[in-house]
Formats: C-alpha cells, sequence, structure tokens
C-alpha cells in the first residue's frame, strides 16, 4: 500500500484505496464482494424476463447511484427510492426512471418533484383524494407532468388506501387533474417479506394479489388502464413476478442481503442464503481488544449498523458469535481463543437498509483485492 | 420563505435556511433547540467548575465541531471522540485537545494518529502491553509524542485491564517508550448509565472509584503521576465528579439528551429531564397520511434514528404515541383524532449518538425561527 489515502495534507478520508488487500482496508467500513453482487443482479432480472415483468429496484436499499446503474445496466426498467431527496440525488448522477414509492405530502417537497421532471422521469404514490389537487398545483406552475400511481395498503397497515372505491374515485380525479398522468397501482405487503414461513408468506400475498386484482379490473372497467402495477420485495418477489397482474417487481434487498432475510425460507424448506442470494455486503471490522481469553472485542457498533432486526452475523465462521453491540464496539465469543488483536471479520449486517445508510463509501473486493469505492450517493437523504 | 434551498440547478440541498419558520423545516430531520443546548452546556460546566474537575465533553455523541468549539468556550478543557477519523474531522475543525477513548490497533490508524499530532494534542488509550511498541515506533517515525491513558474496564466489561498490577506494567513500558507520555487513567463505567436507579448506578460507581484510586495510588507510590484521571457519563458524573480521584469528566449526551437517559431517575427520584437536562435535540417529523382515523403515519423511520434503546416519544404530546418505526416511515396512534396530513411533531430520539451519526446537519432553532444549520462534522468516522 502505497497511497496516502487517509493523509491530514490531502483532508479527505476513505477507508480504503483501489489495489488495496482486503486486509489492510480500515476498520470498521462496508465491503461489498463485487462478483457476488453482479451474480445477484444478474439472477434477479433473468427471474423477471423469465416472469415477464419489469424489475424496478429498490434503491432505498444501497442508496448508491452505482449500483442503480448497474441495475439498469443488466436490464432493470428503472429504480424506486422513497423520499424526493432521494430521487434527487439519484436523477443527478444519471438515473432517469424514477418512482417515489411513498406519499409526498409537504408543499416545499411537492414543489421539488414537480421540478425534477426535468431531469427525469419521477413518478409518485397517492393515497389520499386530497394530494391530487397539491400535485396538479405543482406540475401545473412548472409546466410538467407527475405520474401517479395509487398506492393500496395490501397488508403493511401503514400508508395506502383500502377498498376499491377510493381507488377508483382518486384514478377518476387524478385523469381529471391537470399535469397528472394516472399510471397506475403501488401495492406492496412489507409486512410479509421477512416472515420465516413460505406459506404464510404466499398466503398473504394471495390476499394482496386478490385486492390488486380488483382494482385493476376495476378501473379497466372504467377504461383506465394500469400501465405500472407494481410491488414486491426479496421475500415475495416470485408470488407478485407469476401473479399475472403485477408487472414491475420493486426487490431491493436481494443485490446485498442480510442476516434477517438469510434466514427466511424457501419453497423447499432452505435458508435464502443458501443459494437463492449470496451475501455481497459486509461488516468489516477489527479486532481491538481481547481482554479475556474468551472474549474479543471488534470496532464495530452502533454506528456502523443498525440492529434492529437483530445482531450481525460474523460470515463463514461458526468457531466465533457476535453476542452484544454498544455504539462503538461489539462483543465477540471466542470460546476456542481464535482470534487476535488485529485479526479482521465479514459480518453480514441484520439488516441492510439502515445500515448502508450510515456509511459514505462501499468498498468494491474482488478476489481479495480492493477495486473502487463506491459512494452512498443518495445517503443521509430521508427529506 | 424566499430561499430556493432545495433547488436542483444549485446541486445541493439540506432540510432548511436560516430565518425559516419551524413549520416550513422540510422533514424528517434533526432540529436542535440552540437555547436548551446553551443551558445544558453551561449547567454541566457550572457543576464541573464546582466541583474542581475539568470537562471533556464526548465527541461522540454530537460529532459536531461547531458544538464541540460552543463547550470548549464555555470552559470545556477538550473533547473526547472514539475514532481516529473522528479526531482527525475535528482536528481539522479548529479542536486541539482531543482524547481518542479507545484502543488504536490498526498500523495505518496508528500512523495516522500519531500524524494527526501535528494539528492537536490527541491523547489515546491502551489496554494492552503490545499496543505500547506499536504506538512508540509511530510516534519515533513521525518526530511526534503521543499521550497515554491506561483504561481500565471497571464494569463495562468490553476493553481495558482488570487489576492494578496490569496498570503497573503497562505504565513502566509507556514511561521507557520512546515518543510516548504516560497521562494517566481511562475508566469509563459505560454499563451503568442507563440503569434507572439511582443507587444502583450509585453502587456500581463505587466500585469503579475503588478500581481507579488503587491504581492511582499503586502508580504514586512508584513516582508515576496521573495527569489525567478519566472516565463518567450522563448518568453518573456527580459520581466521578465527588470521588476526590477522577479530574475529568467525559459526559456527552447531557448537551441533546435522549428519551432513554429521560427516564433514569435522580438521587430525588426524579427523571432526569424533568429539570436535571432539557431535551435539546429533537427528530422534526411530518404527518404524511392518516390511513385510519386513529392512526397517522409520519416519515420518521429508521432512516432518520436509531431505535436500539427504544422508540421515540412525541415531545410535548400525551394524545398521540409513536408505537411502530420501519424503514421509512412511523405509526402513530392517534385515538382521538388530533393529527392531520401536513402536520409536523418534534420527537424526542431514543438514543441520541447512533440517531445523530444518521444526518448531516442538525437544524438550529431558536424562538421557532431557524439560526443556523450545523454540520455534524465526524458524521460516519467510524474507523
Amino acid at each position: 500500500m502505497n497511497v496516502d489515502f487517509n493523509s491530514l495534507e490531502v483532508g479527505y478520508d476513505i477507508p480504503a484505496a483501489p489495489g488495496m488487500a482486503e486486509a489492510d482496508i480500515q476498520t470498521p467500513c462496508l465491503v461489498v464482494d463485487l462478483a457476488a453482487l453482479e451474480r445477484n443482479i444478474a439472477k434477479m432480472q433473468n427471474f423477471a424476463d423469465e416472469m415477464g415483468v419489469r424489475l424496478r429496484t429498490h434503491g432505498k436499499m444501497h442508496k448508491s447511484a452505482d449500483v442503480a446503474l448497474m441495475q439498469i445496466a443488466a436490464g432493470a426498467t428503472g429504480i424506486c427510492c422513497q423520499k424526493v431527496s432521494e430521487a434527487e440525488a439519484f436523477a443527478r448522477a444519471g438515473v432517469t426512471d424514477i418512482l417515489v414509492s411513498n406519499q409526498v405530502r409537504d408543499p416545499a417537497k411537492i414543489d421539488r418533484l414537480a421540478r425534477l421532471q426535468r431531469l427525469a422521469r419521477a413518478i409518485v404514490c397517492v393515497d389520499d383524494i386530497n394530494n391530487v389537487a397539491e400535485l396538479s398545483a405543482a406540475a401545473t406552475r412548472h409546466g410538467t407532468t407527475i405520474e401517479c400511481l395509487i398506492e393500496i395498503d395490501c397488508g403493511a397497515g401503514r400508508c395506502g388506501v383500502t377498498t376499491t372505491a377510493d381507488v377508483l374515485a382518486i384514478a377518476h380525479a387524478i385523469v381529471a387533474a391537470p399535469g397528472l398522468t394516472f399510471s397506475g397501482i403501488q401495492a406492496y405487503q412489507g409486512a410479509v417479506q421477512h416472515l420465516t414461513s413460505f406459506e404464510e408468506r404466499k398466503a398473504k400475498i394471495d390476499v394482496a394479489i386478490a385486492m390488486v386484482r380488483d382494482a385493476v379490473d376495476a378501473l379497466k372497467a372504467e377504461q383506465i388502464e394500469c400501465t405500472i402495477v407494481g410491488g414486491a420485495g426479496t421475500g415475495s418477489y416470485a408470488f407478485e413476478g407469476n401473479s399475472g397482474v403485477y408487472n414491475e417487481l420493486q426487490c431491493g434487498s436481494y443485490a446485498f442481503m442480510d442476516a434477517d432475510y438469510g434466514r427466511i425460507l424457501d419453497g423447499d424448506g432452505n435458508r435464502l442464503d443458501a443459494g437463492e442470494w449470496e451475501n455481497a455486503l459486509f461488516i468489516f471490522t477489527g479486532v481491538m481488544s481481547h481482554p479475556k481469553v474468551d472474549v474479543a472485542i471488534c470496532d464495530a457498533g452502533l454506528k456502523v449498523q443498525s440492529v434492529d432486526a437483530g445482531l450481525p452475523v460474523v460470515y463463514g465462521r461458526t468457531d466465533v458469535t457476535y453476542i452484544k453491540c454498544s455504539d462503538e464496539h461489539g462483543v465477540i465469543t471466542d470460546p476456542d481463543g481464535k482470534l487476535a488483536v488485529g485479526d479482521k471479520l465479514r459480518l453480514v449486517p441484520g439488516h441492510c437498509d439502515p445500515t448502508c445508510n450510515v456509511h459514505d463509501w462501499y468498498v468494491g473486493v474482488r478476489d481479495g483485492v480492493v477495486e473502487q469505492l463506491i459512494p452512498v450517493t443518495a445517503r443521509g437523504k430521508a427529506y
């Protein structure tokens, strides 16, 4: 390593530099196995192609324009994101087809959304008829057109309407509103994605599919076509993909994977990380203290991950276990005394989305060597 | 509001602009009540002054050079932080007395620490005699001097030595090592800070104080003086401050406060947020959907906070309750239907440190008006 990549004189800091060996990467940081990422991206695109549906990958997971552009180069039609500020960051970086799979209600944000149309197709979700006039006024003011989906709450219990009658009423309002285009339905069942049982997930998605089909059919009966019928996640995409109603899948986590998704079971009773998807995202951590013979302390705490879905898992090791997380430290049991100060470990994060959101960089590694640093373009863009 | 603060043309985005009314701030973001922050800073400094000890505030909580400089201007001797990259960020921003209250073991980080001495006093903690030669070699290589504290594990069960014999052995090694100065003891009891009971916290800190006193006395008997005997947090500072042994307090959370610290009790049985410390930090959130009569959905989810210490609390309201957090949304029960789409609420975060670490900006508010945007200087600096 001959790059002074953290020099005070240069005044910037990055956790690694291209060409560096993985063992020299400064910890803690996020490491992405580029080959595994590429395989995951290709595999989900192949599934979507075989199902005859579009793949609109969810950018809220990785928040990286570079990863989004890899997914689009592989065949994805565009991306989803959740906030206008995320959409702005992706659009500035060259992503031209973006669905804000969420409501936008603040006047300043609606104004930004209307202006964003100059850079990219930016579709938005509506679940309240009062939002239609707000969006229409902003689009008219800026001379742009905003495409709208109606969000259906198909079981997650968050945003969205729950009846076909509401869908029809809002759809007619959108069709009639200047500056707006009705583009279809948003129906993501977020509450089923992490259920362990394949059958339980399938049963709940069947309910969602029935709700969506009823709405799409009712709209069609009134000559309103849905260009987009979107939803699905890494825990359910095969169900929506085979539904004959959904035509866009919005999976995100499959690209990186995490410990929580790894634990759920597929139709054959196998864990999702046992072959279906590879772990491509790791918290790279170093052992910084070994205060007891059977306890090691690593440098990956709450500042580099979210533990809302459980603790990280030490990748490829059954002899050591990450058992406790504080702000700056992780406690690892090491009953056989296998770890030493300076050892570096890959951890599979419990939950990829909020973990990615803490980091400025992904360190892209191939065959044990740093190939590139990938900025987390939309990190922190929550507003 | 006449500032186009999120213009695509300008190409940057911030959640607010100076002069804006609080109600116009784009959500979700972090709002800091500047007057409450100033009162908290002054109060802790007064306590330290009365106790006759130095205050070295913990910068790992706010990660902001501006807040650190406010604390130093009020009388703090300097700051603590946990990582070399944090120390670099603070030093570049003008903080000149920094304790890395943690071990530094990676060769590249040790090298950076040795070079950092050119910008600031940067003290480090040692808990392994093998670290002494590593630090000494780097200081010698760069012609700098590194001050070392020996970390005692006084009950937290993380890093640190547990016997006075170990303290003495490492101290002698530091004294003998070229390029190093022995400066004292680091003894932070992190495991007691959030215990609800005042008596329970006191009993455990009494144990810590006894361990520290034993080490300091043993060092003194061998003519080794401790310039710094540091530790303490917002849940325990009065104990260490009155110990007669500790001479530096390292409290962090008191400046912003959070829901978890708010719940613990003082010696009179009152909650810590009932008068001792004011909530100065808030997640500012907007209601974006009201899908059921008694349920509102807000825009503050896991991307803007850490829920490791519990969910956020709606500030100043007993009629509505934040009950569930997903990646991008919060579910708020609203039994009396008091909330409407567009309403904005202040949430007290469950845990301030990792919540601050997700954000690029604090929006500083005084009397309902945005006064300044404060960058979270060392955000994401974990390596």
